[in-house]
């Protein structure tokens, strides 16, 4: 009897430890890192993992796996939020944290090509003195493999795009360990399937990408942050909303409810009234553009009941308001001590915004969670930061209800189950009320590129 | 023996003519026009023509045609350029514009809900006093559902995007007759596969679409544009490719190169000095922006040896101008009468754009041809307009040899065969030399989607 979950192991484990040597791993410990998250999905550790080196290699493994029918999970950093990397069905998880080579910068095409555990911020460092920057920022320190497998977004989604827009080229390794790649580095093309698109957001279950062509942004010259306070949380959105429509060219726009202002204040030792806020950000090549845009967001605020406009434009200013907003996970933690916490996200058309994050406001109240509210607002997007017991059944049933309701609340508005966060284990059962026969589509294509159901298995659809 | 290239029509032309009634067409006119083009691809037209009314109708003629093993390839308003509309296996071409209703805007939203038969021109037409235009101009008055099928761009793709950014939904009829809708309204999504954009580009291969949820642009509060001479064409390429390294949010910027010029001015009653020109546009919210755009550009231009900076603000003269570039077809029509044309296109990244636009000058040259030379140049895009005689074989063989050499150029450079024509018949070879082993997962694809291989058969890949 074998002591894996995914007993077809046993065989490959000799040709495995032979391929890559000790960066084969069997501990309980790096198992359970790489099979447990913050959530409160199920810990299933993988039955091994390994750091893998190269294309060729991962291709040289999903030969093996293919022929062997043995799960196989990639692991980027491991911040994604709904269970994406839990190995459900046992198998091999690939850790991808030592392909971080930026292989190629091309100043005069903005782009470069980076292998998939680069992290943001190590590609953000290698490119500061060049003019140029990656743009999507989900907060964490993301790699890029993952942010390109679960179409990571973020607070410069607004002005920047999410990965679907930003992605040029895709090197992905096959269900059998064919290697492709799934366009050149032409800024567009009519040729053939959108295969780029295809596996930007599927969660490692078509393929594995190895490595990514991204688009760069040049840094703007000028950079502007404010904070802006509301009575209540229509006026923020309404605001928000209004500045779309005026096409102000705002680079961030986030809103953080008064419960998360609380918590924020006392963890990043800021002063900020206990009032729903907009954090807003700036980008502009020109002086009096950019003083003519502020200029026309603090008029749309004001007309909301924005006041108390405070504008930083200093580089140490922005960067400590931005950092705080990033760190709110951790703000949360520390403000209700003991807790275990859940980020949950949808996305709705802005014209929605102010009625769901309304309804949804209330819906806290009524069902007495503890759930600050953040959200993107320049894209519809928002997260509720829920704050429970997860070993309290009591607990764990009102979130889950709660969370029904926010994703049946947003797709009735005609929005989706996840903006950015992604399907993983914890919104297949929304997929099918998003999507209806669209799911069949969707199952169609999983089996015809992974015909054994080996990449990460019964992520965002169960066949 | 049937008179049909695909005999099985036979059996369901009796249940289609009470569908559709006298929407069923057998005339060969009607075919002929169903199944020729302006290019040099083989005229191949349909057993019949359906003009057909509603999603559902589609559907239920995809579920007979789906039970009869008989092809369905849809039509617009017939402006593809390679032989996408070609029923090379017979079969029934579903003509789409009585399907040509708005069917809501969402002004608050900045989108819109459209059948598959609307054109861009009735579409912007009707948007015309609610402050919103759809962006993407591909020079001919094209289907939107054309649009999407083929992942149309234009002139104006540099500051837009293309039919890839700007589709929030489509619905879509399956081969088998399942009607689906690939997303929500929300502006941005991690929730599934990216159907959406697996079918814009498809080409009619993986289903039909029959409606499409558009992204709208505001109308620019000011609208500038000009025309700038150059000694060479590598002066204009190496202009455009630092407006964009400057961040110059410019609109358009087509090059014409002298001969194009020379057929211009001839055609349009322009007096332009027969050299290699840029035609831009500038698009802002305020004047001061839009003329510091524009010193900017013109500062670039000189650099490189731009002389004679002409702008035009009034819109009948900027109209002026963008009618006469979008009627350059007619335009070289007129000034070589008597000649058949062949529009090819290929997208290189933008710092090869000079190096190949030169070899591909010279290699006109060298081959004796009569080939005026167009280039959305801000995505490094550009299209060669060959004047030949189609019912020469040597001319055939000599453009053919052309056409092979400018794909092959453009993919050696890490671009694409076409930027924005598609594949269609005319690239499918190229397709093979430019994705390699990623062909292998199209053809899964088409095959898992179109199992009996009856929608729009053997365009982009044959199985």
């Amino acid at each position: 009897m074998s002591a894996f979950v995914c007993q077809n192991i046993e065989s490959i484990l000799p040709q495995l430890r032979i391929m890559c040597g000790d960066r084969v791993d069997t501990s309980f410990a790096m198992r359970l890192q790489h099979g447990s998250d913050e959530t409160w999905n199920l810990d299933a550790p993988p039955d091994i993992v390994i750091f893998v080196k190269t294309t060729q290699e991962v291709s040289d493994i999903m030969t093996l796996c293919h022929l062997h029918t043995v799960p196989v999970i990639a692991y980027g950093v491991g911040s994604s939020l709904e269970g994406h990397y839990a190995a459900i069905c046992g198998g091999i998880c690939l850790d991808f944290s030592m392909m971080n080579a930026v292989l190629e910068v091309n100043e005069k095409d903005m782009d470069c090509r980076v292998e998939a555990g680069v992290t943001r911020k190590q590609l953000n460092m290698y490119l500061r003195d060049k003019g140029l920057f990656f743009p999507i920022d989900p907060g964490a320190d993301a790699s890029i493999g993952g942010m390109a497998a679960t179409r990571a977004s973020g607070t410069n989604a607004v002005r920047y795009g999410t990965m679907r827009d930003n992605v040029l080229n895709l090197t992905v390794v096959m269900a059998d360990g064919q290697i492709i790649n799934t366009a050149k580095r032409a800024r567009k093309s009519a040729a053939g399937y959108d295969l780029t698109r295809l596996f930007i957001g599927s969660e490692g279950t078509l393929g594995l990408i190895t490595q990514i062509q991204l688009k760069l942004a040049l840094i703007p010259e000028i950079v502007i942050s404010g904070v802006c306070h509301f009575n209540d949380l229509r006026g923020a959105c309404e605001t928000a909303t209004e500045v779309l429509q005026y096409g102000i060219p705002i680079a961030r726009m986030e809103l953080l409810d008064n419960l998360q202002i609380t918590a924020f204040n006392s963890y990043a030792k800021y002063h900020l009234p206990e009032k729903p806020t907009l954090f807003v950000e700036f980008h502009a090549r020109d002086r009096n553009v950019i003083t003519h845009e502020v200029s026309e967001f603090k008029n749309i605020a004001e007309q909301y009941g924005g006041t108390d406009i405070q504008i930083a434009e200093k580089t140490e200013d922005r960067n400590r308001l931005w950092k705080a907003r990033h760190e709110l996970f951790w703000a949360n933690k520390s403000h209700w001590p003991g807790k275990d916490t859940l980020s949950t996200d949808v996305c709705v058309p802005i014209s929605s915004l102010a009625e769901c994050i309304t309804q949804t406001h209330n819906d806290i109240k009524e069902t007495n969670l503890v759930a600050p509210i953040v959200g993107h607002v320049g894209d519809g997007n928002f997260h509720v930061l829920i704050m429970f017991d997860k070993s309290s059944q009591q607990d764990v049933q009102k979130v889950k209800g709660f969370c029904d309701r926010l994703a049946q609340r947003a797709i009735d508005m005609q929005g989706t189950c996840t903006g950015e966060h992604g399907v993983g284990i914890g919104k297949r059962d929304y997929l099918l009320i998003e999507f209806g026969p669209a799911i069949n589509v969707m199952r169609d294509v999983k089996r015809s590129l992974d015909p054994k159901n080996i990449l990460n298995p019964n992520k965002i659809i169960v066949l």
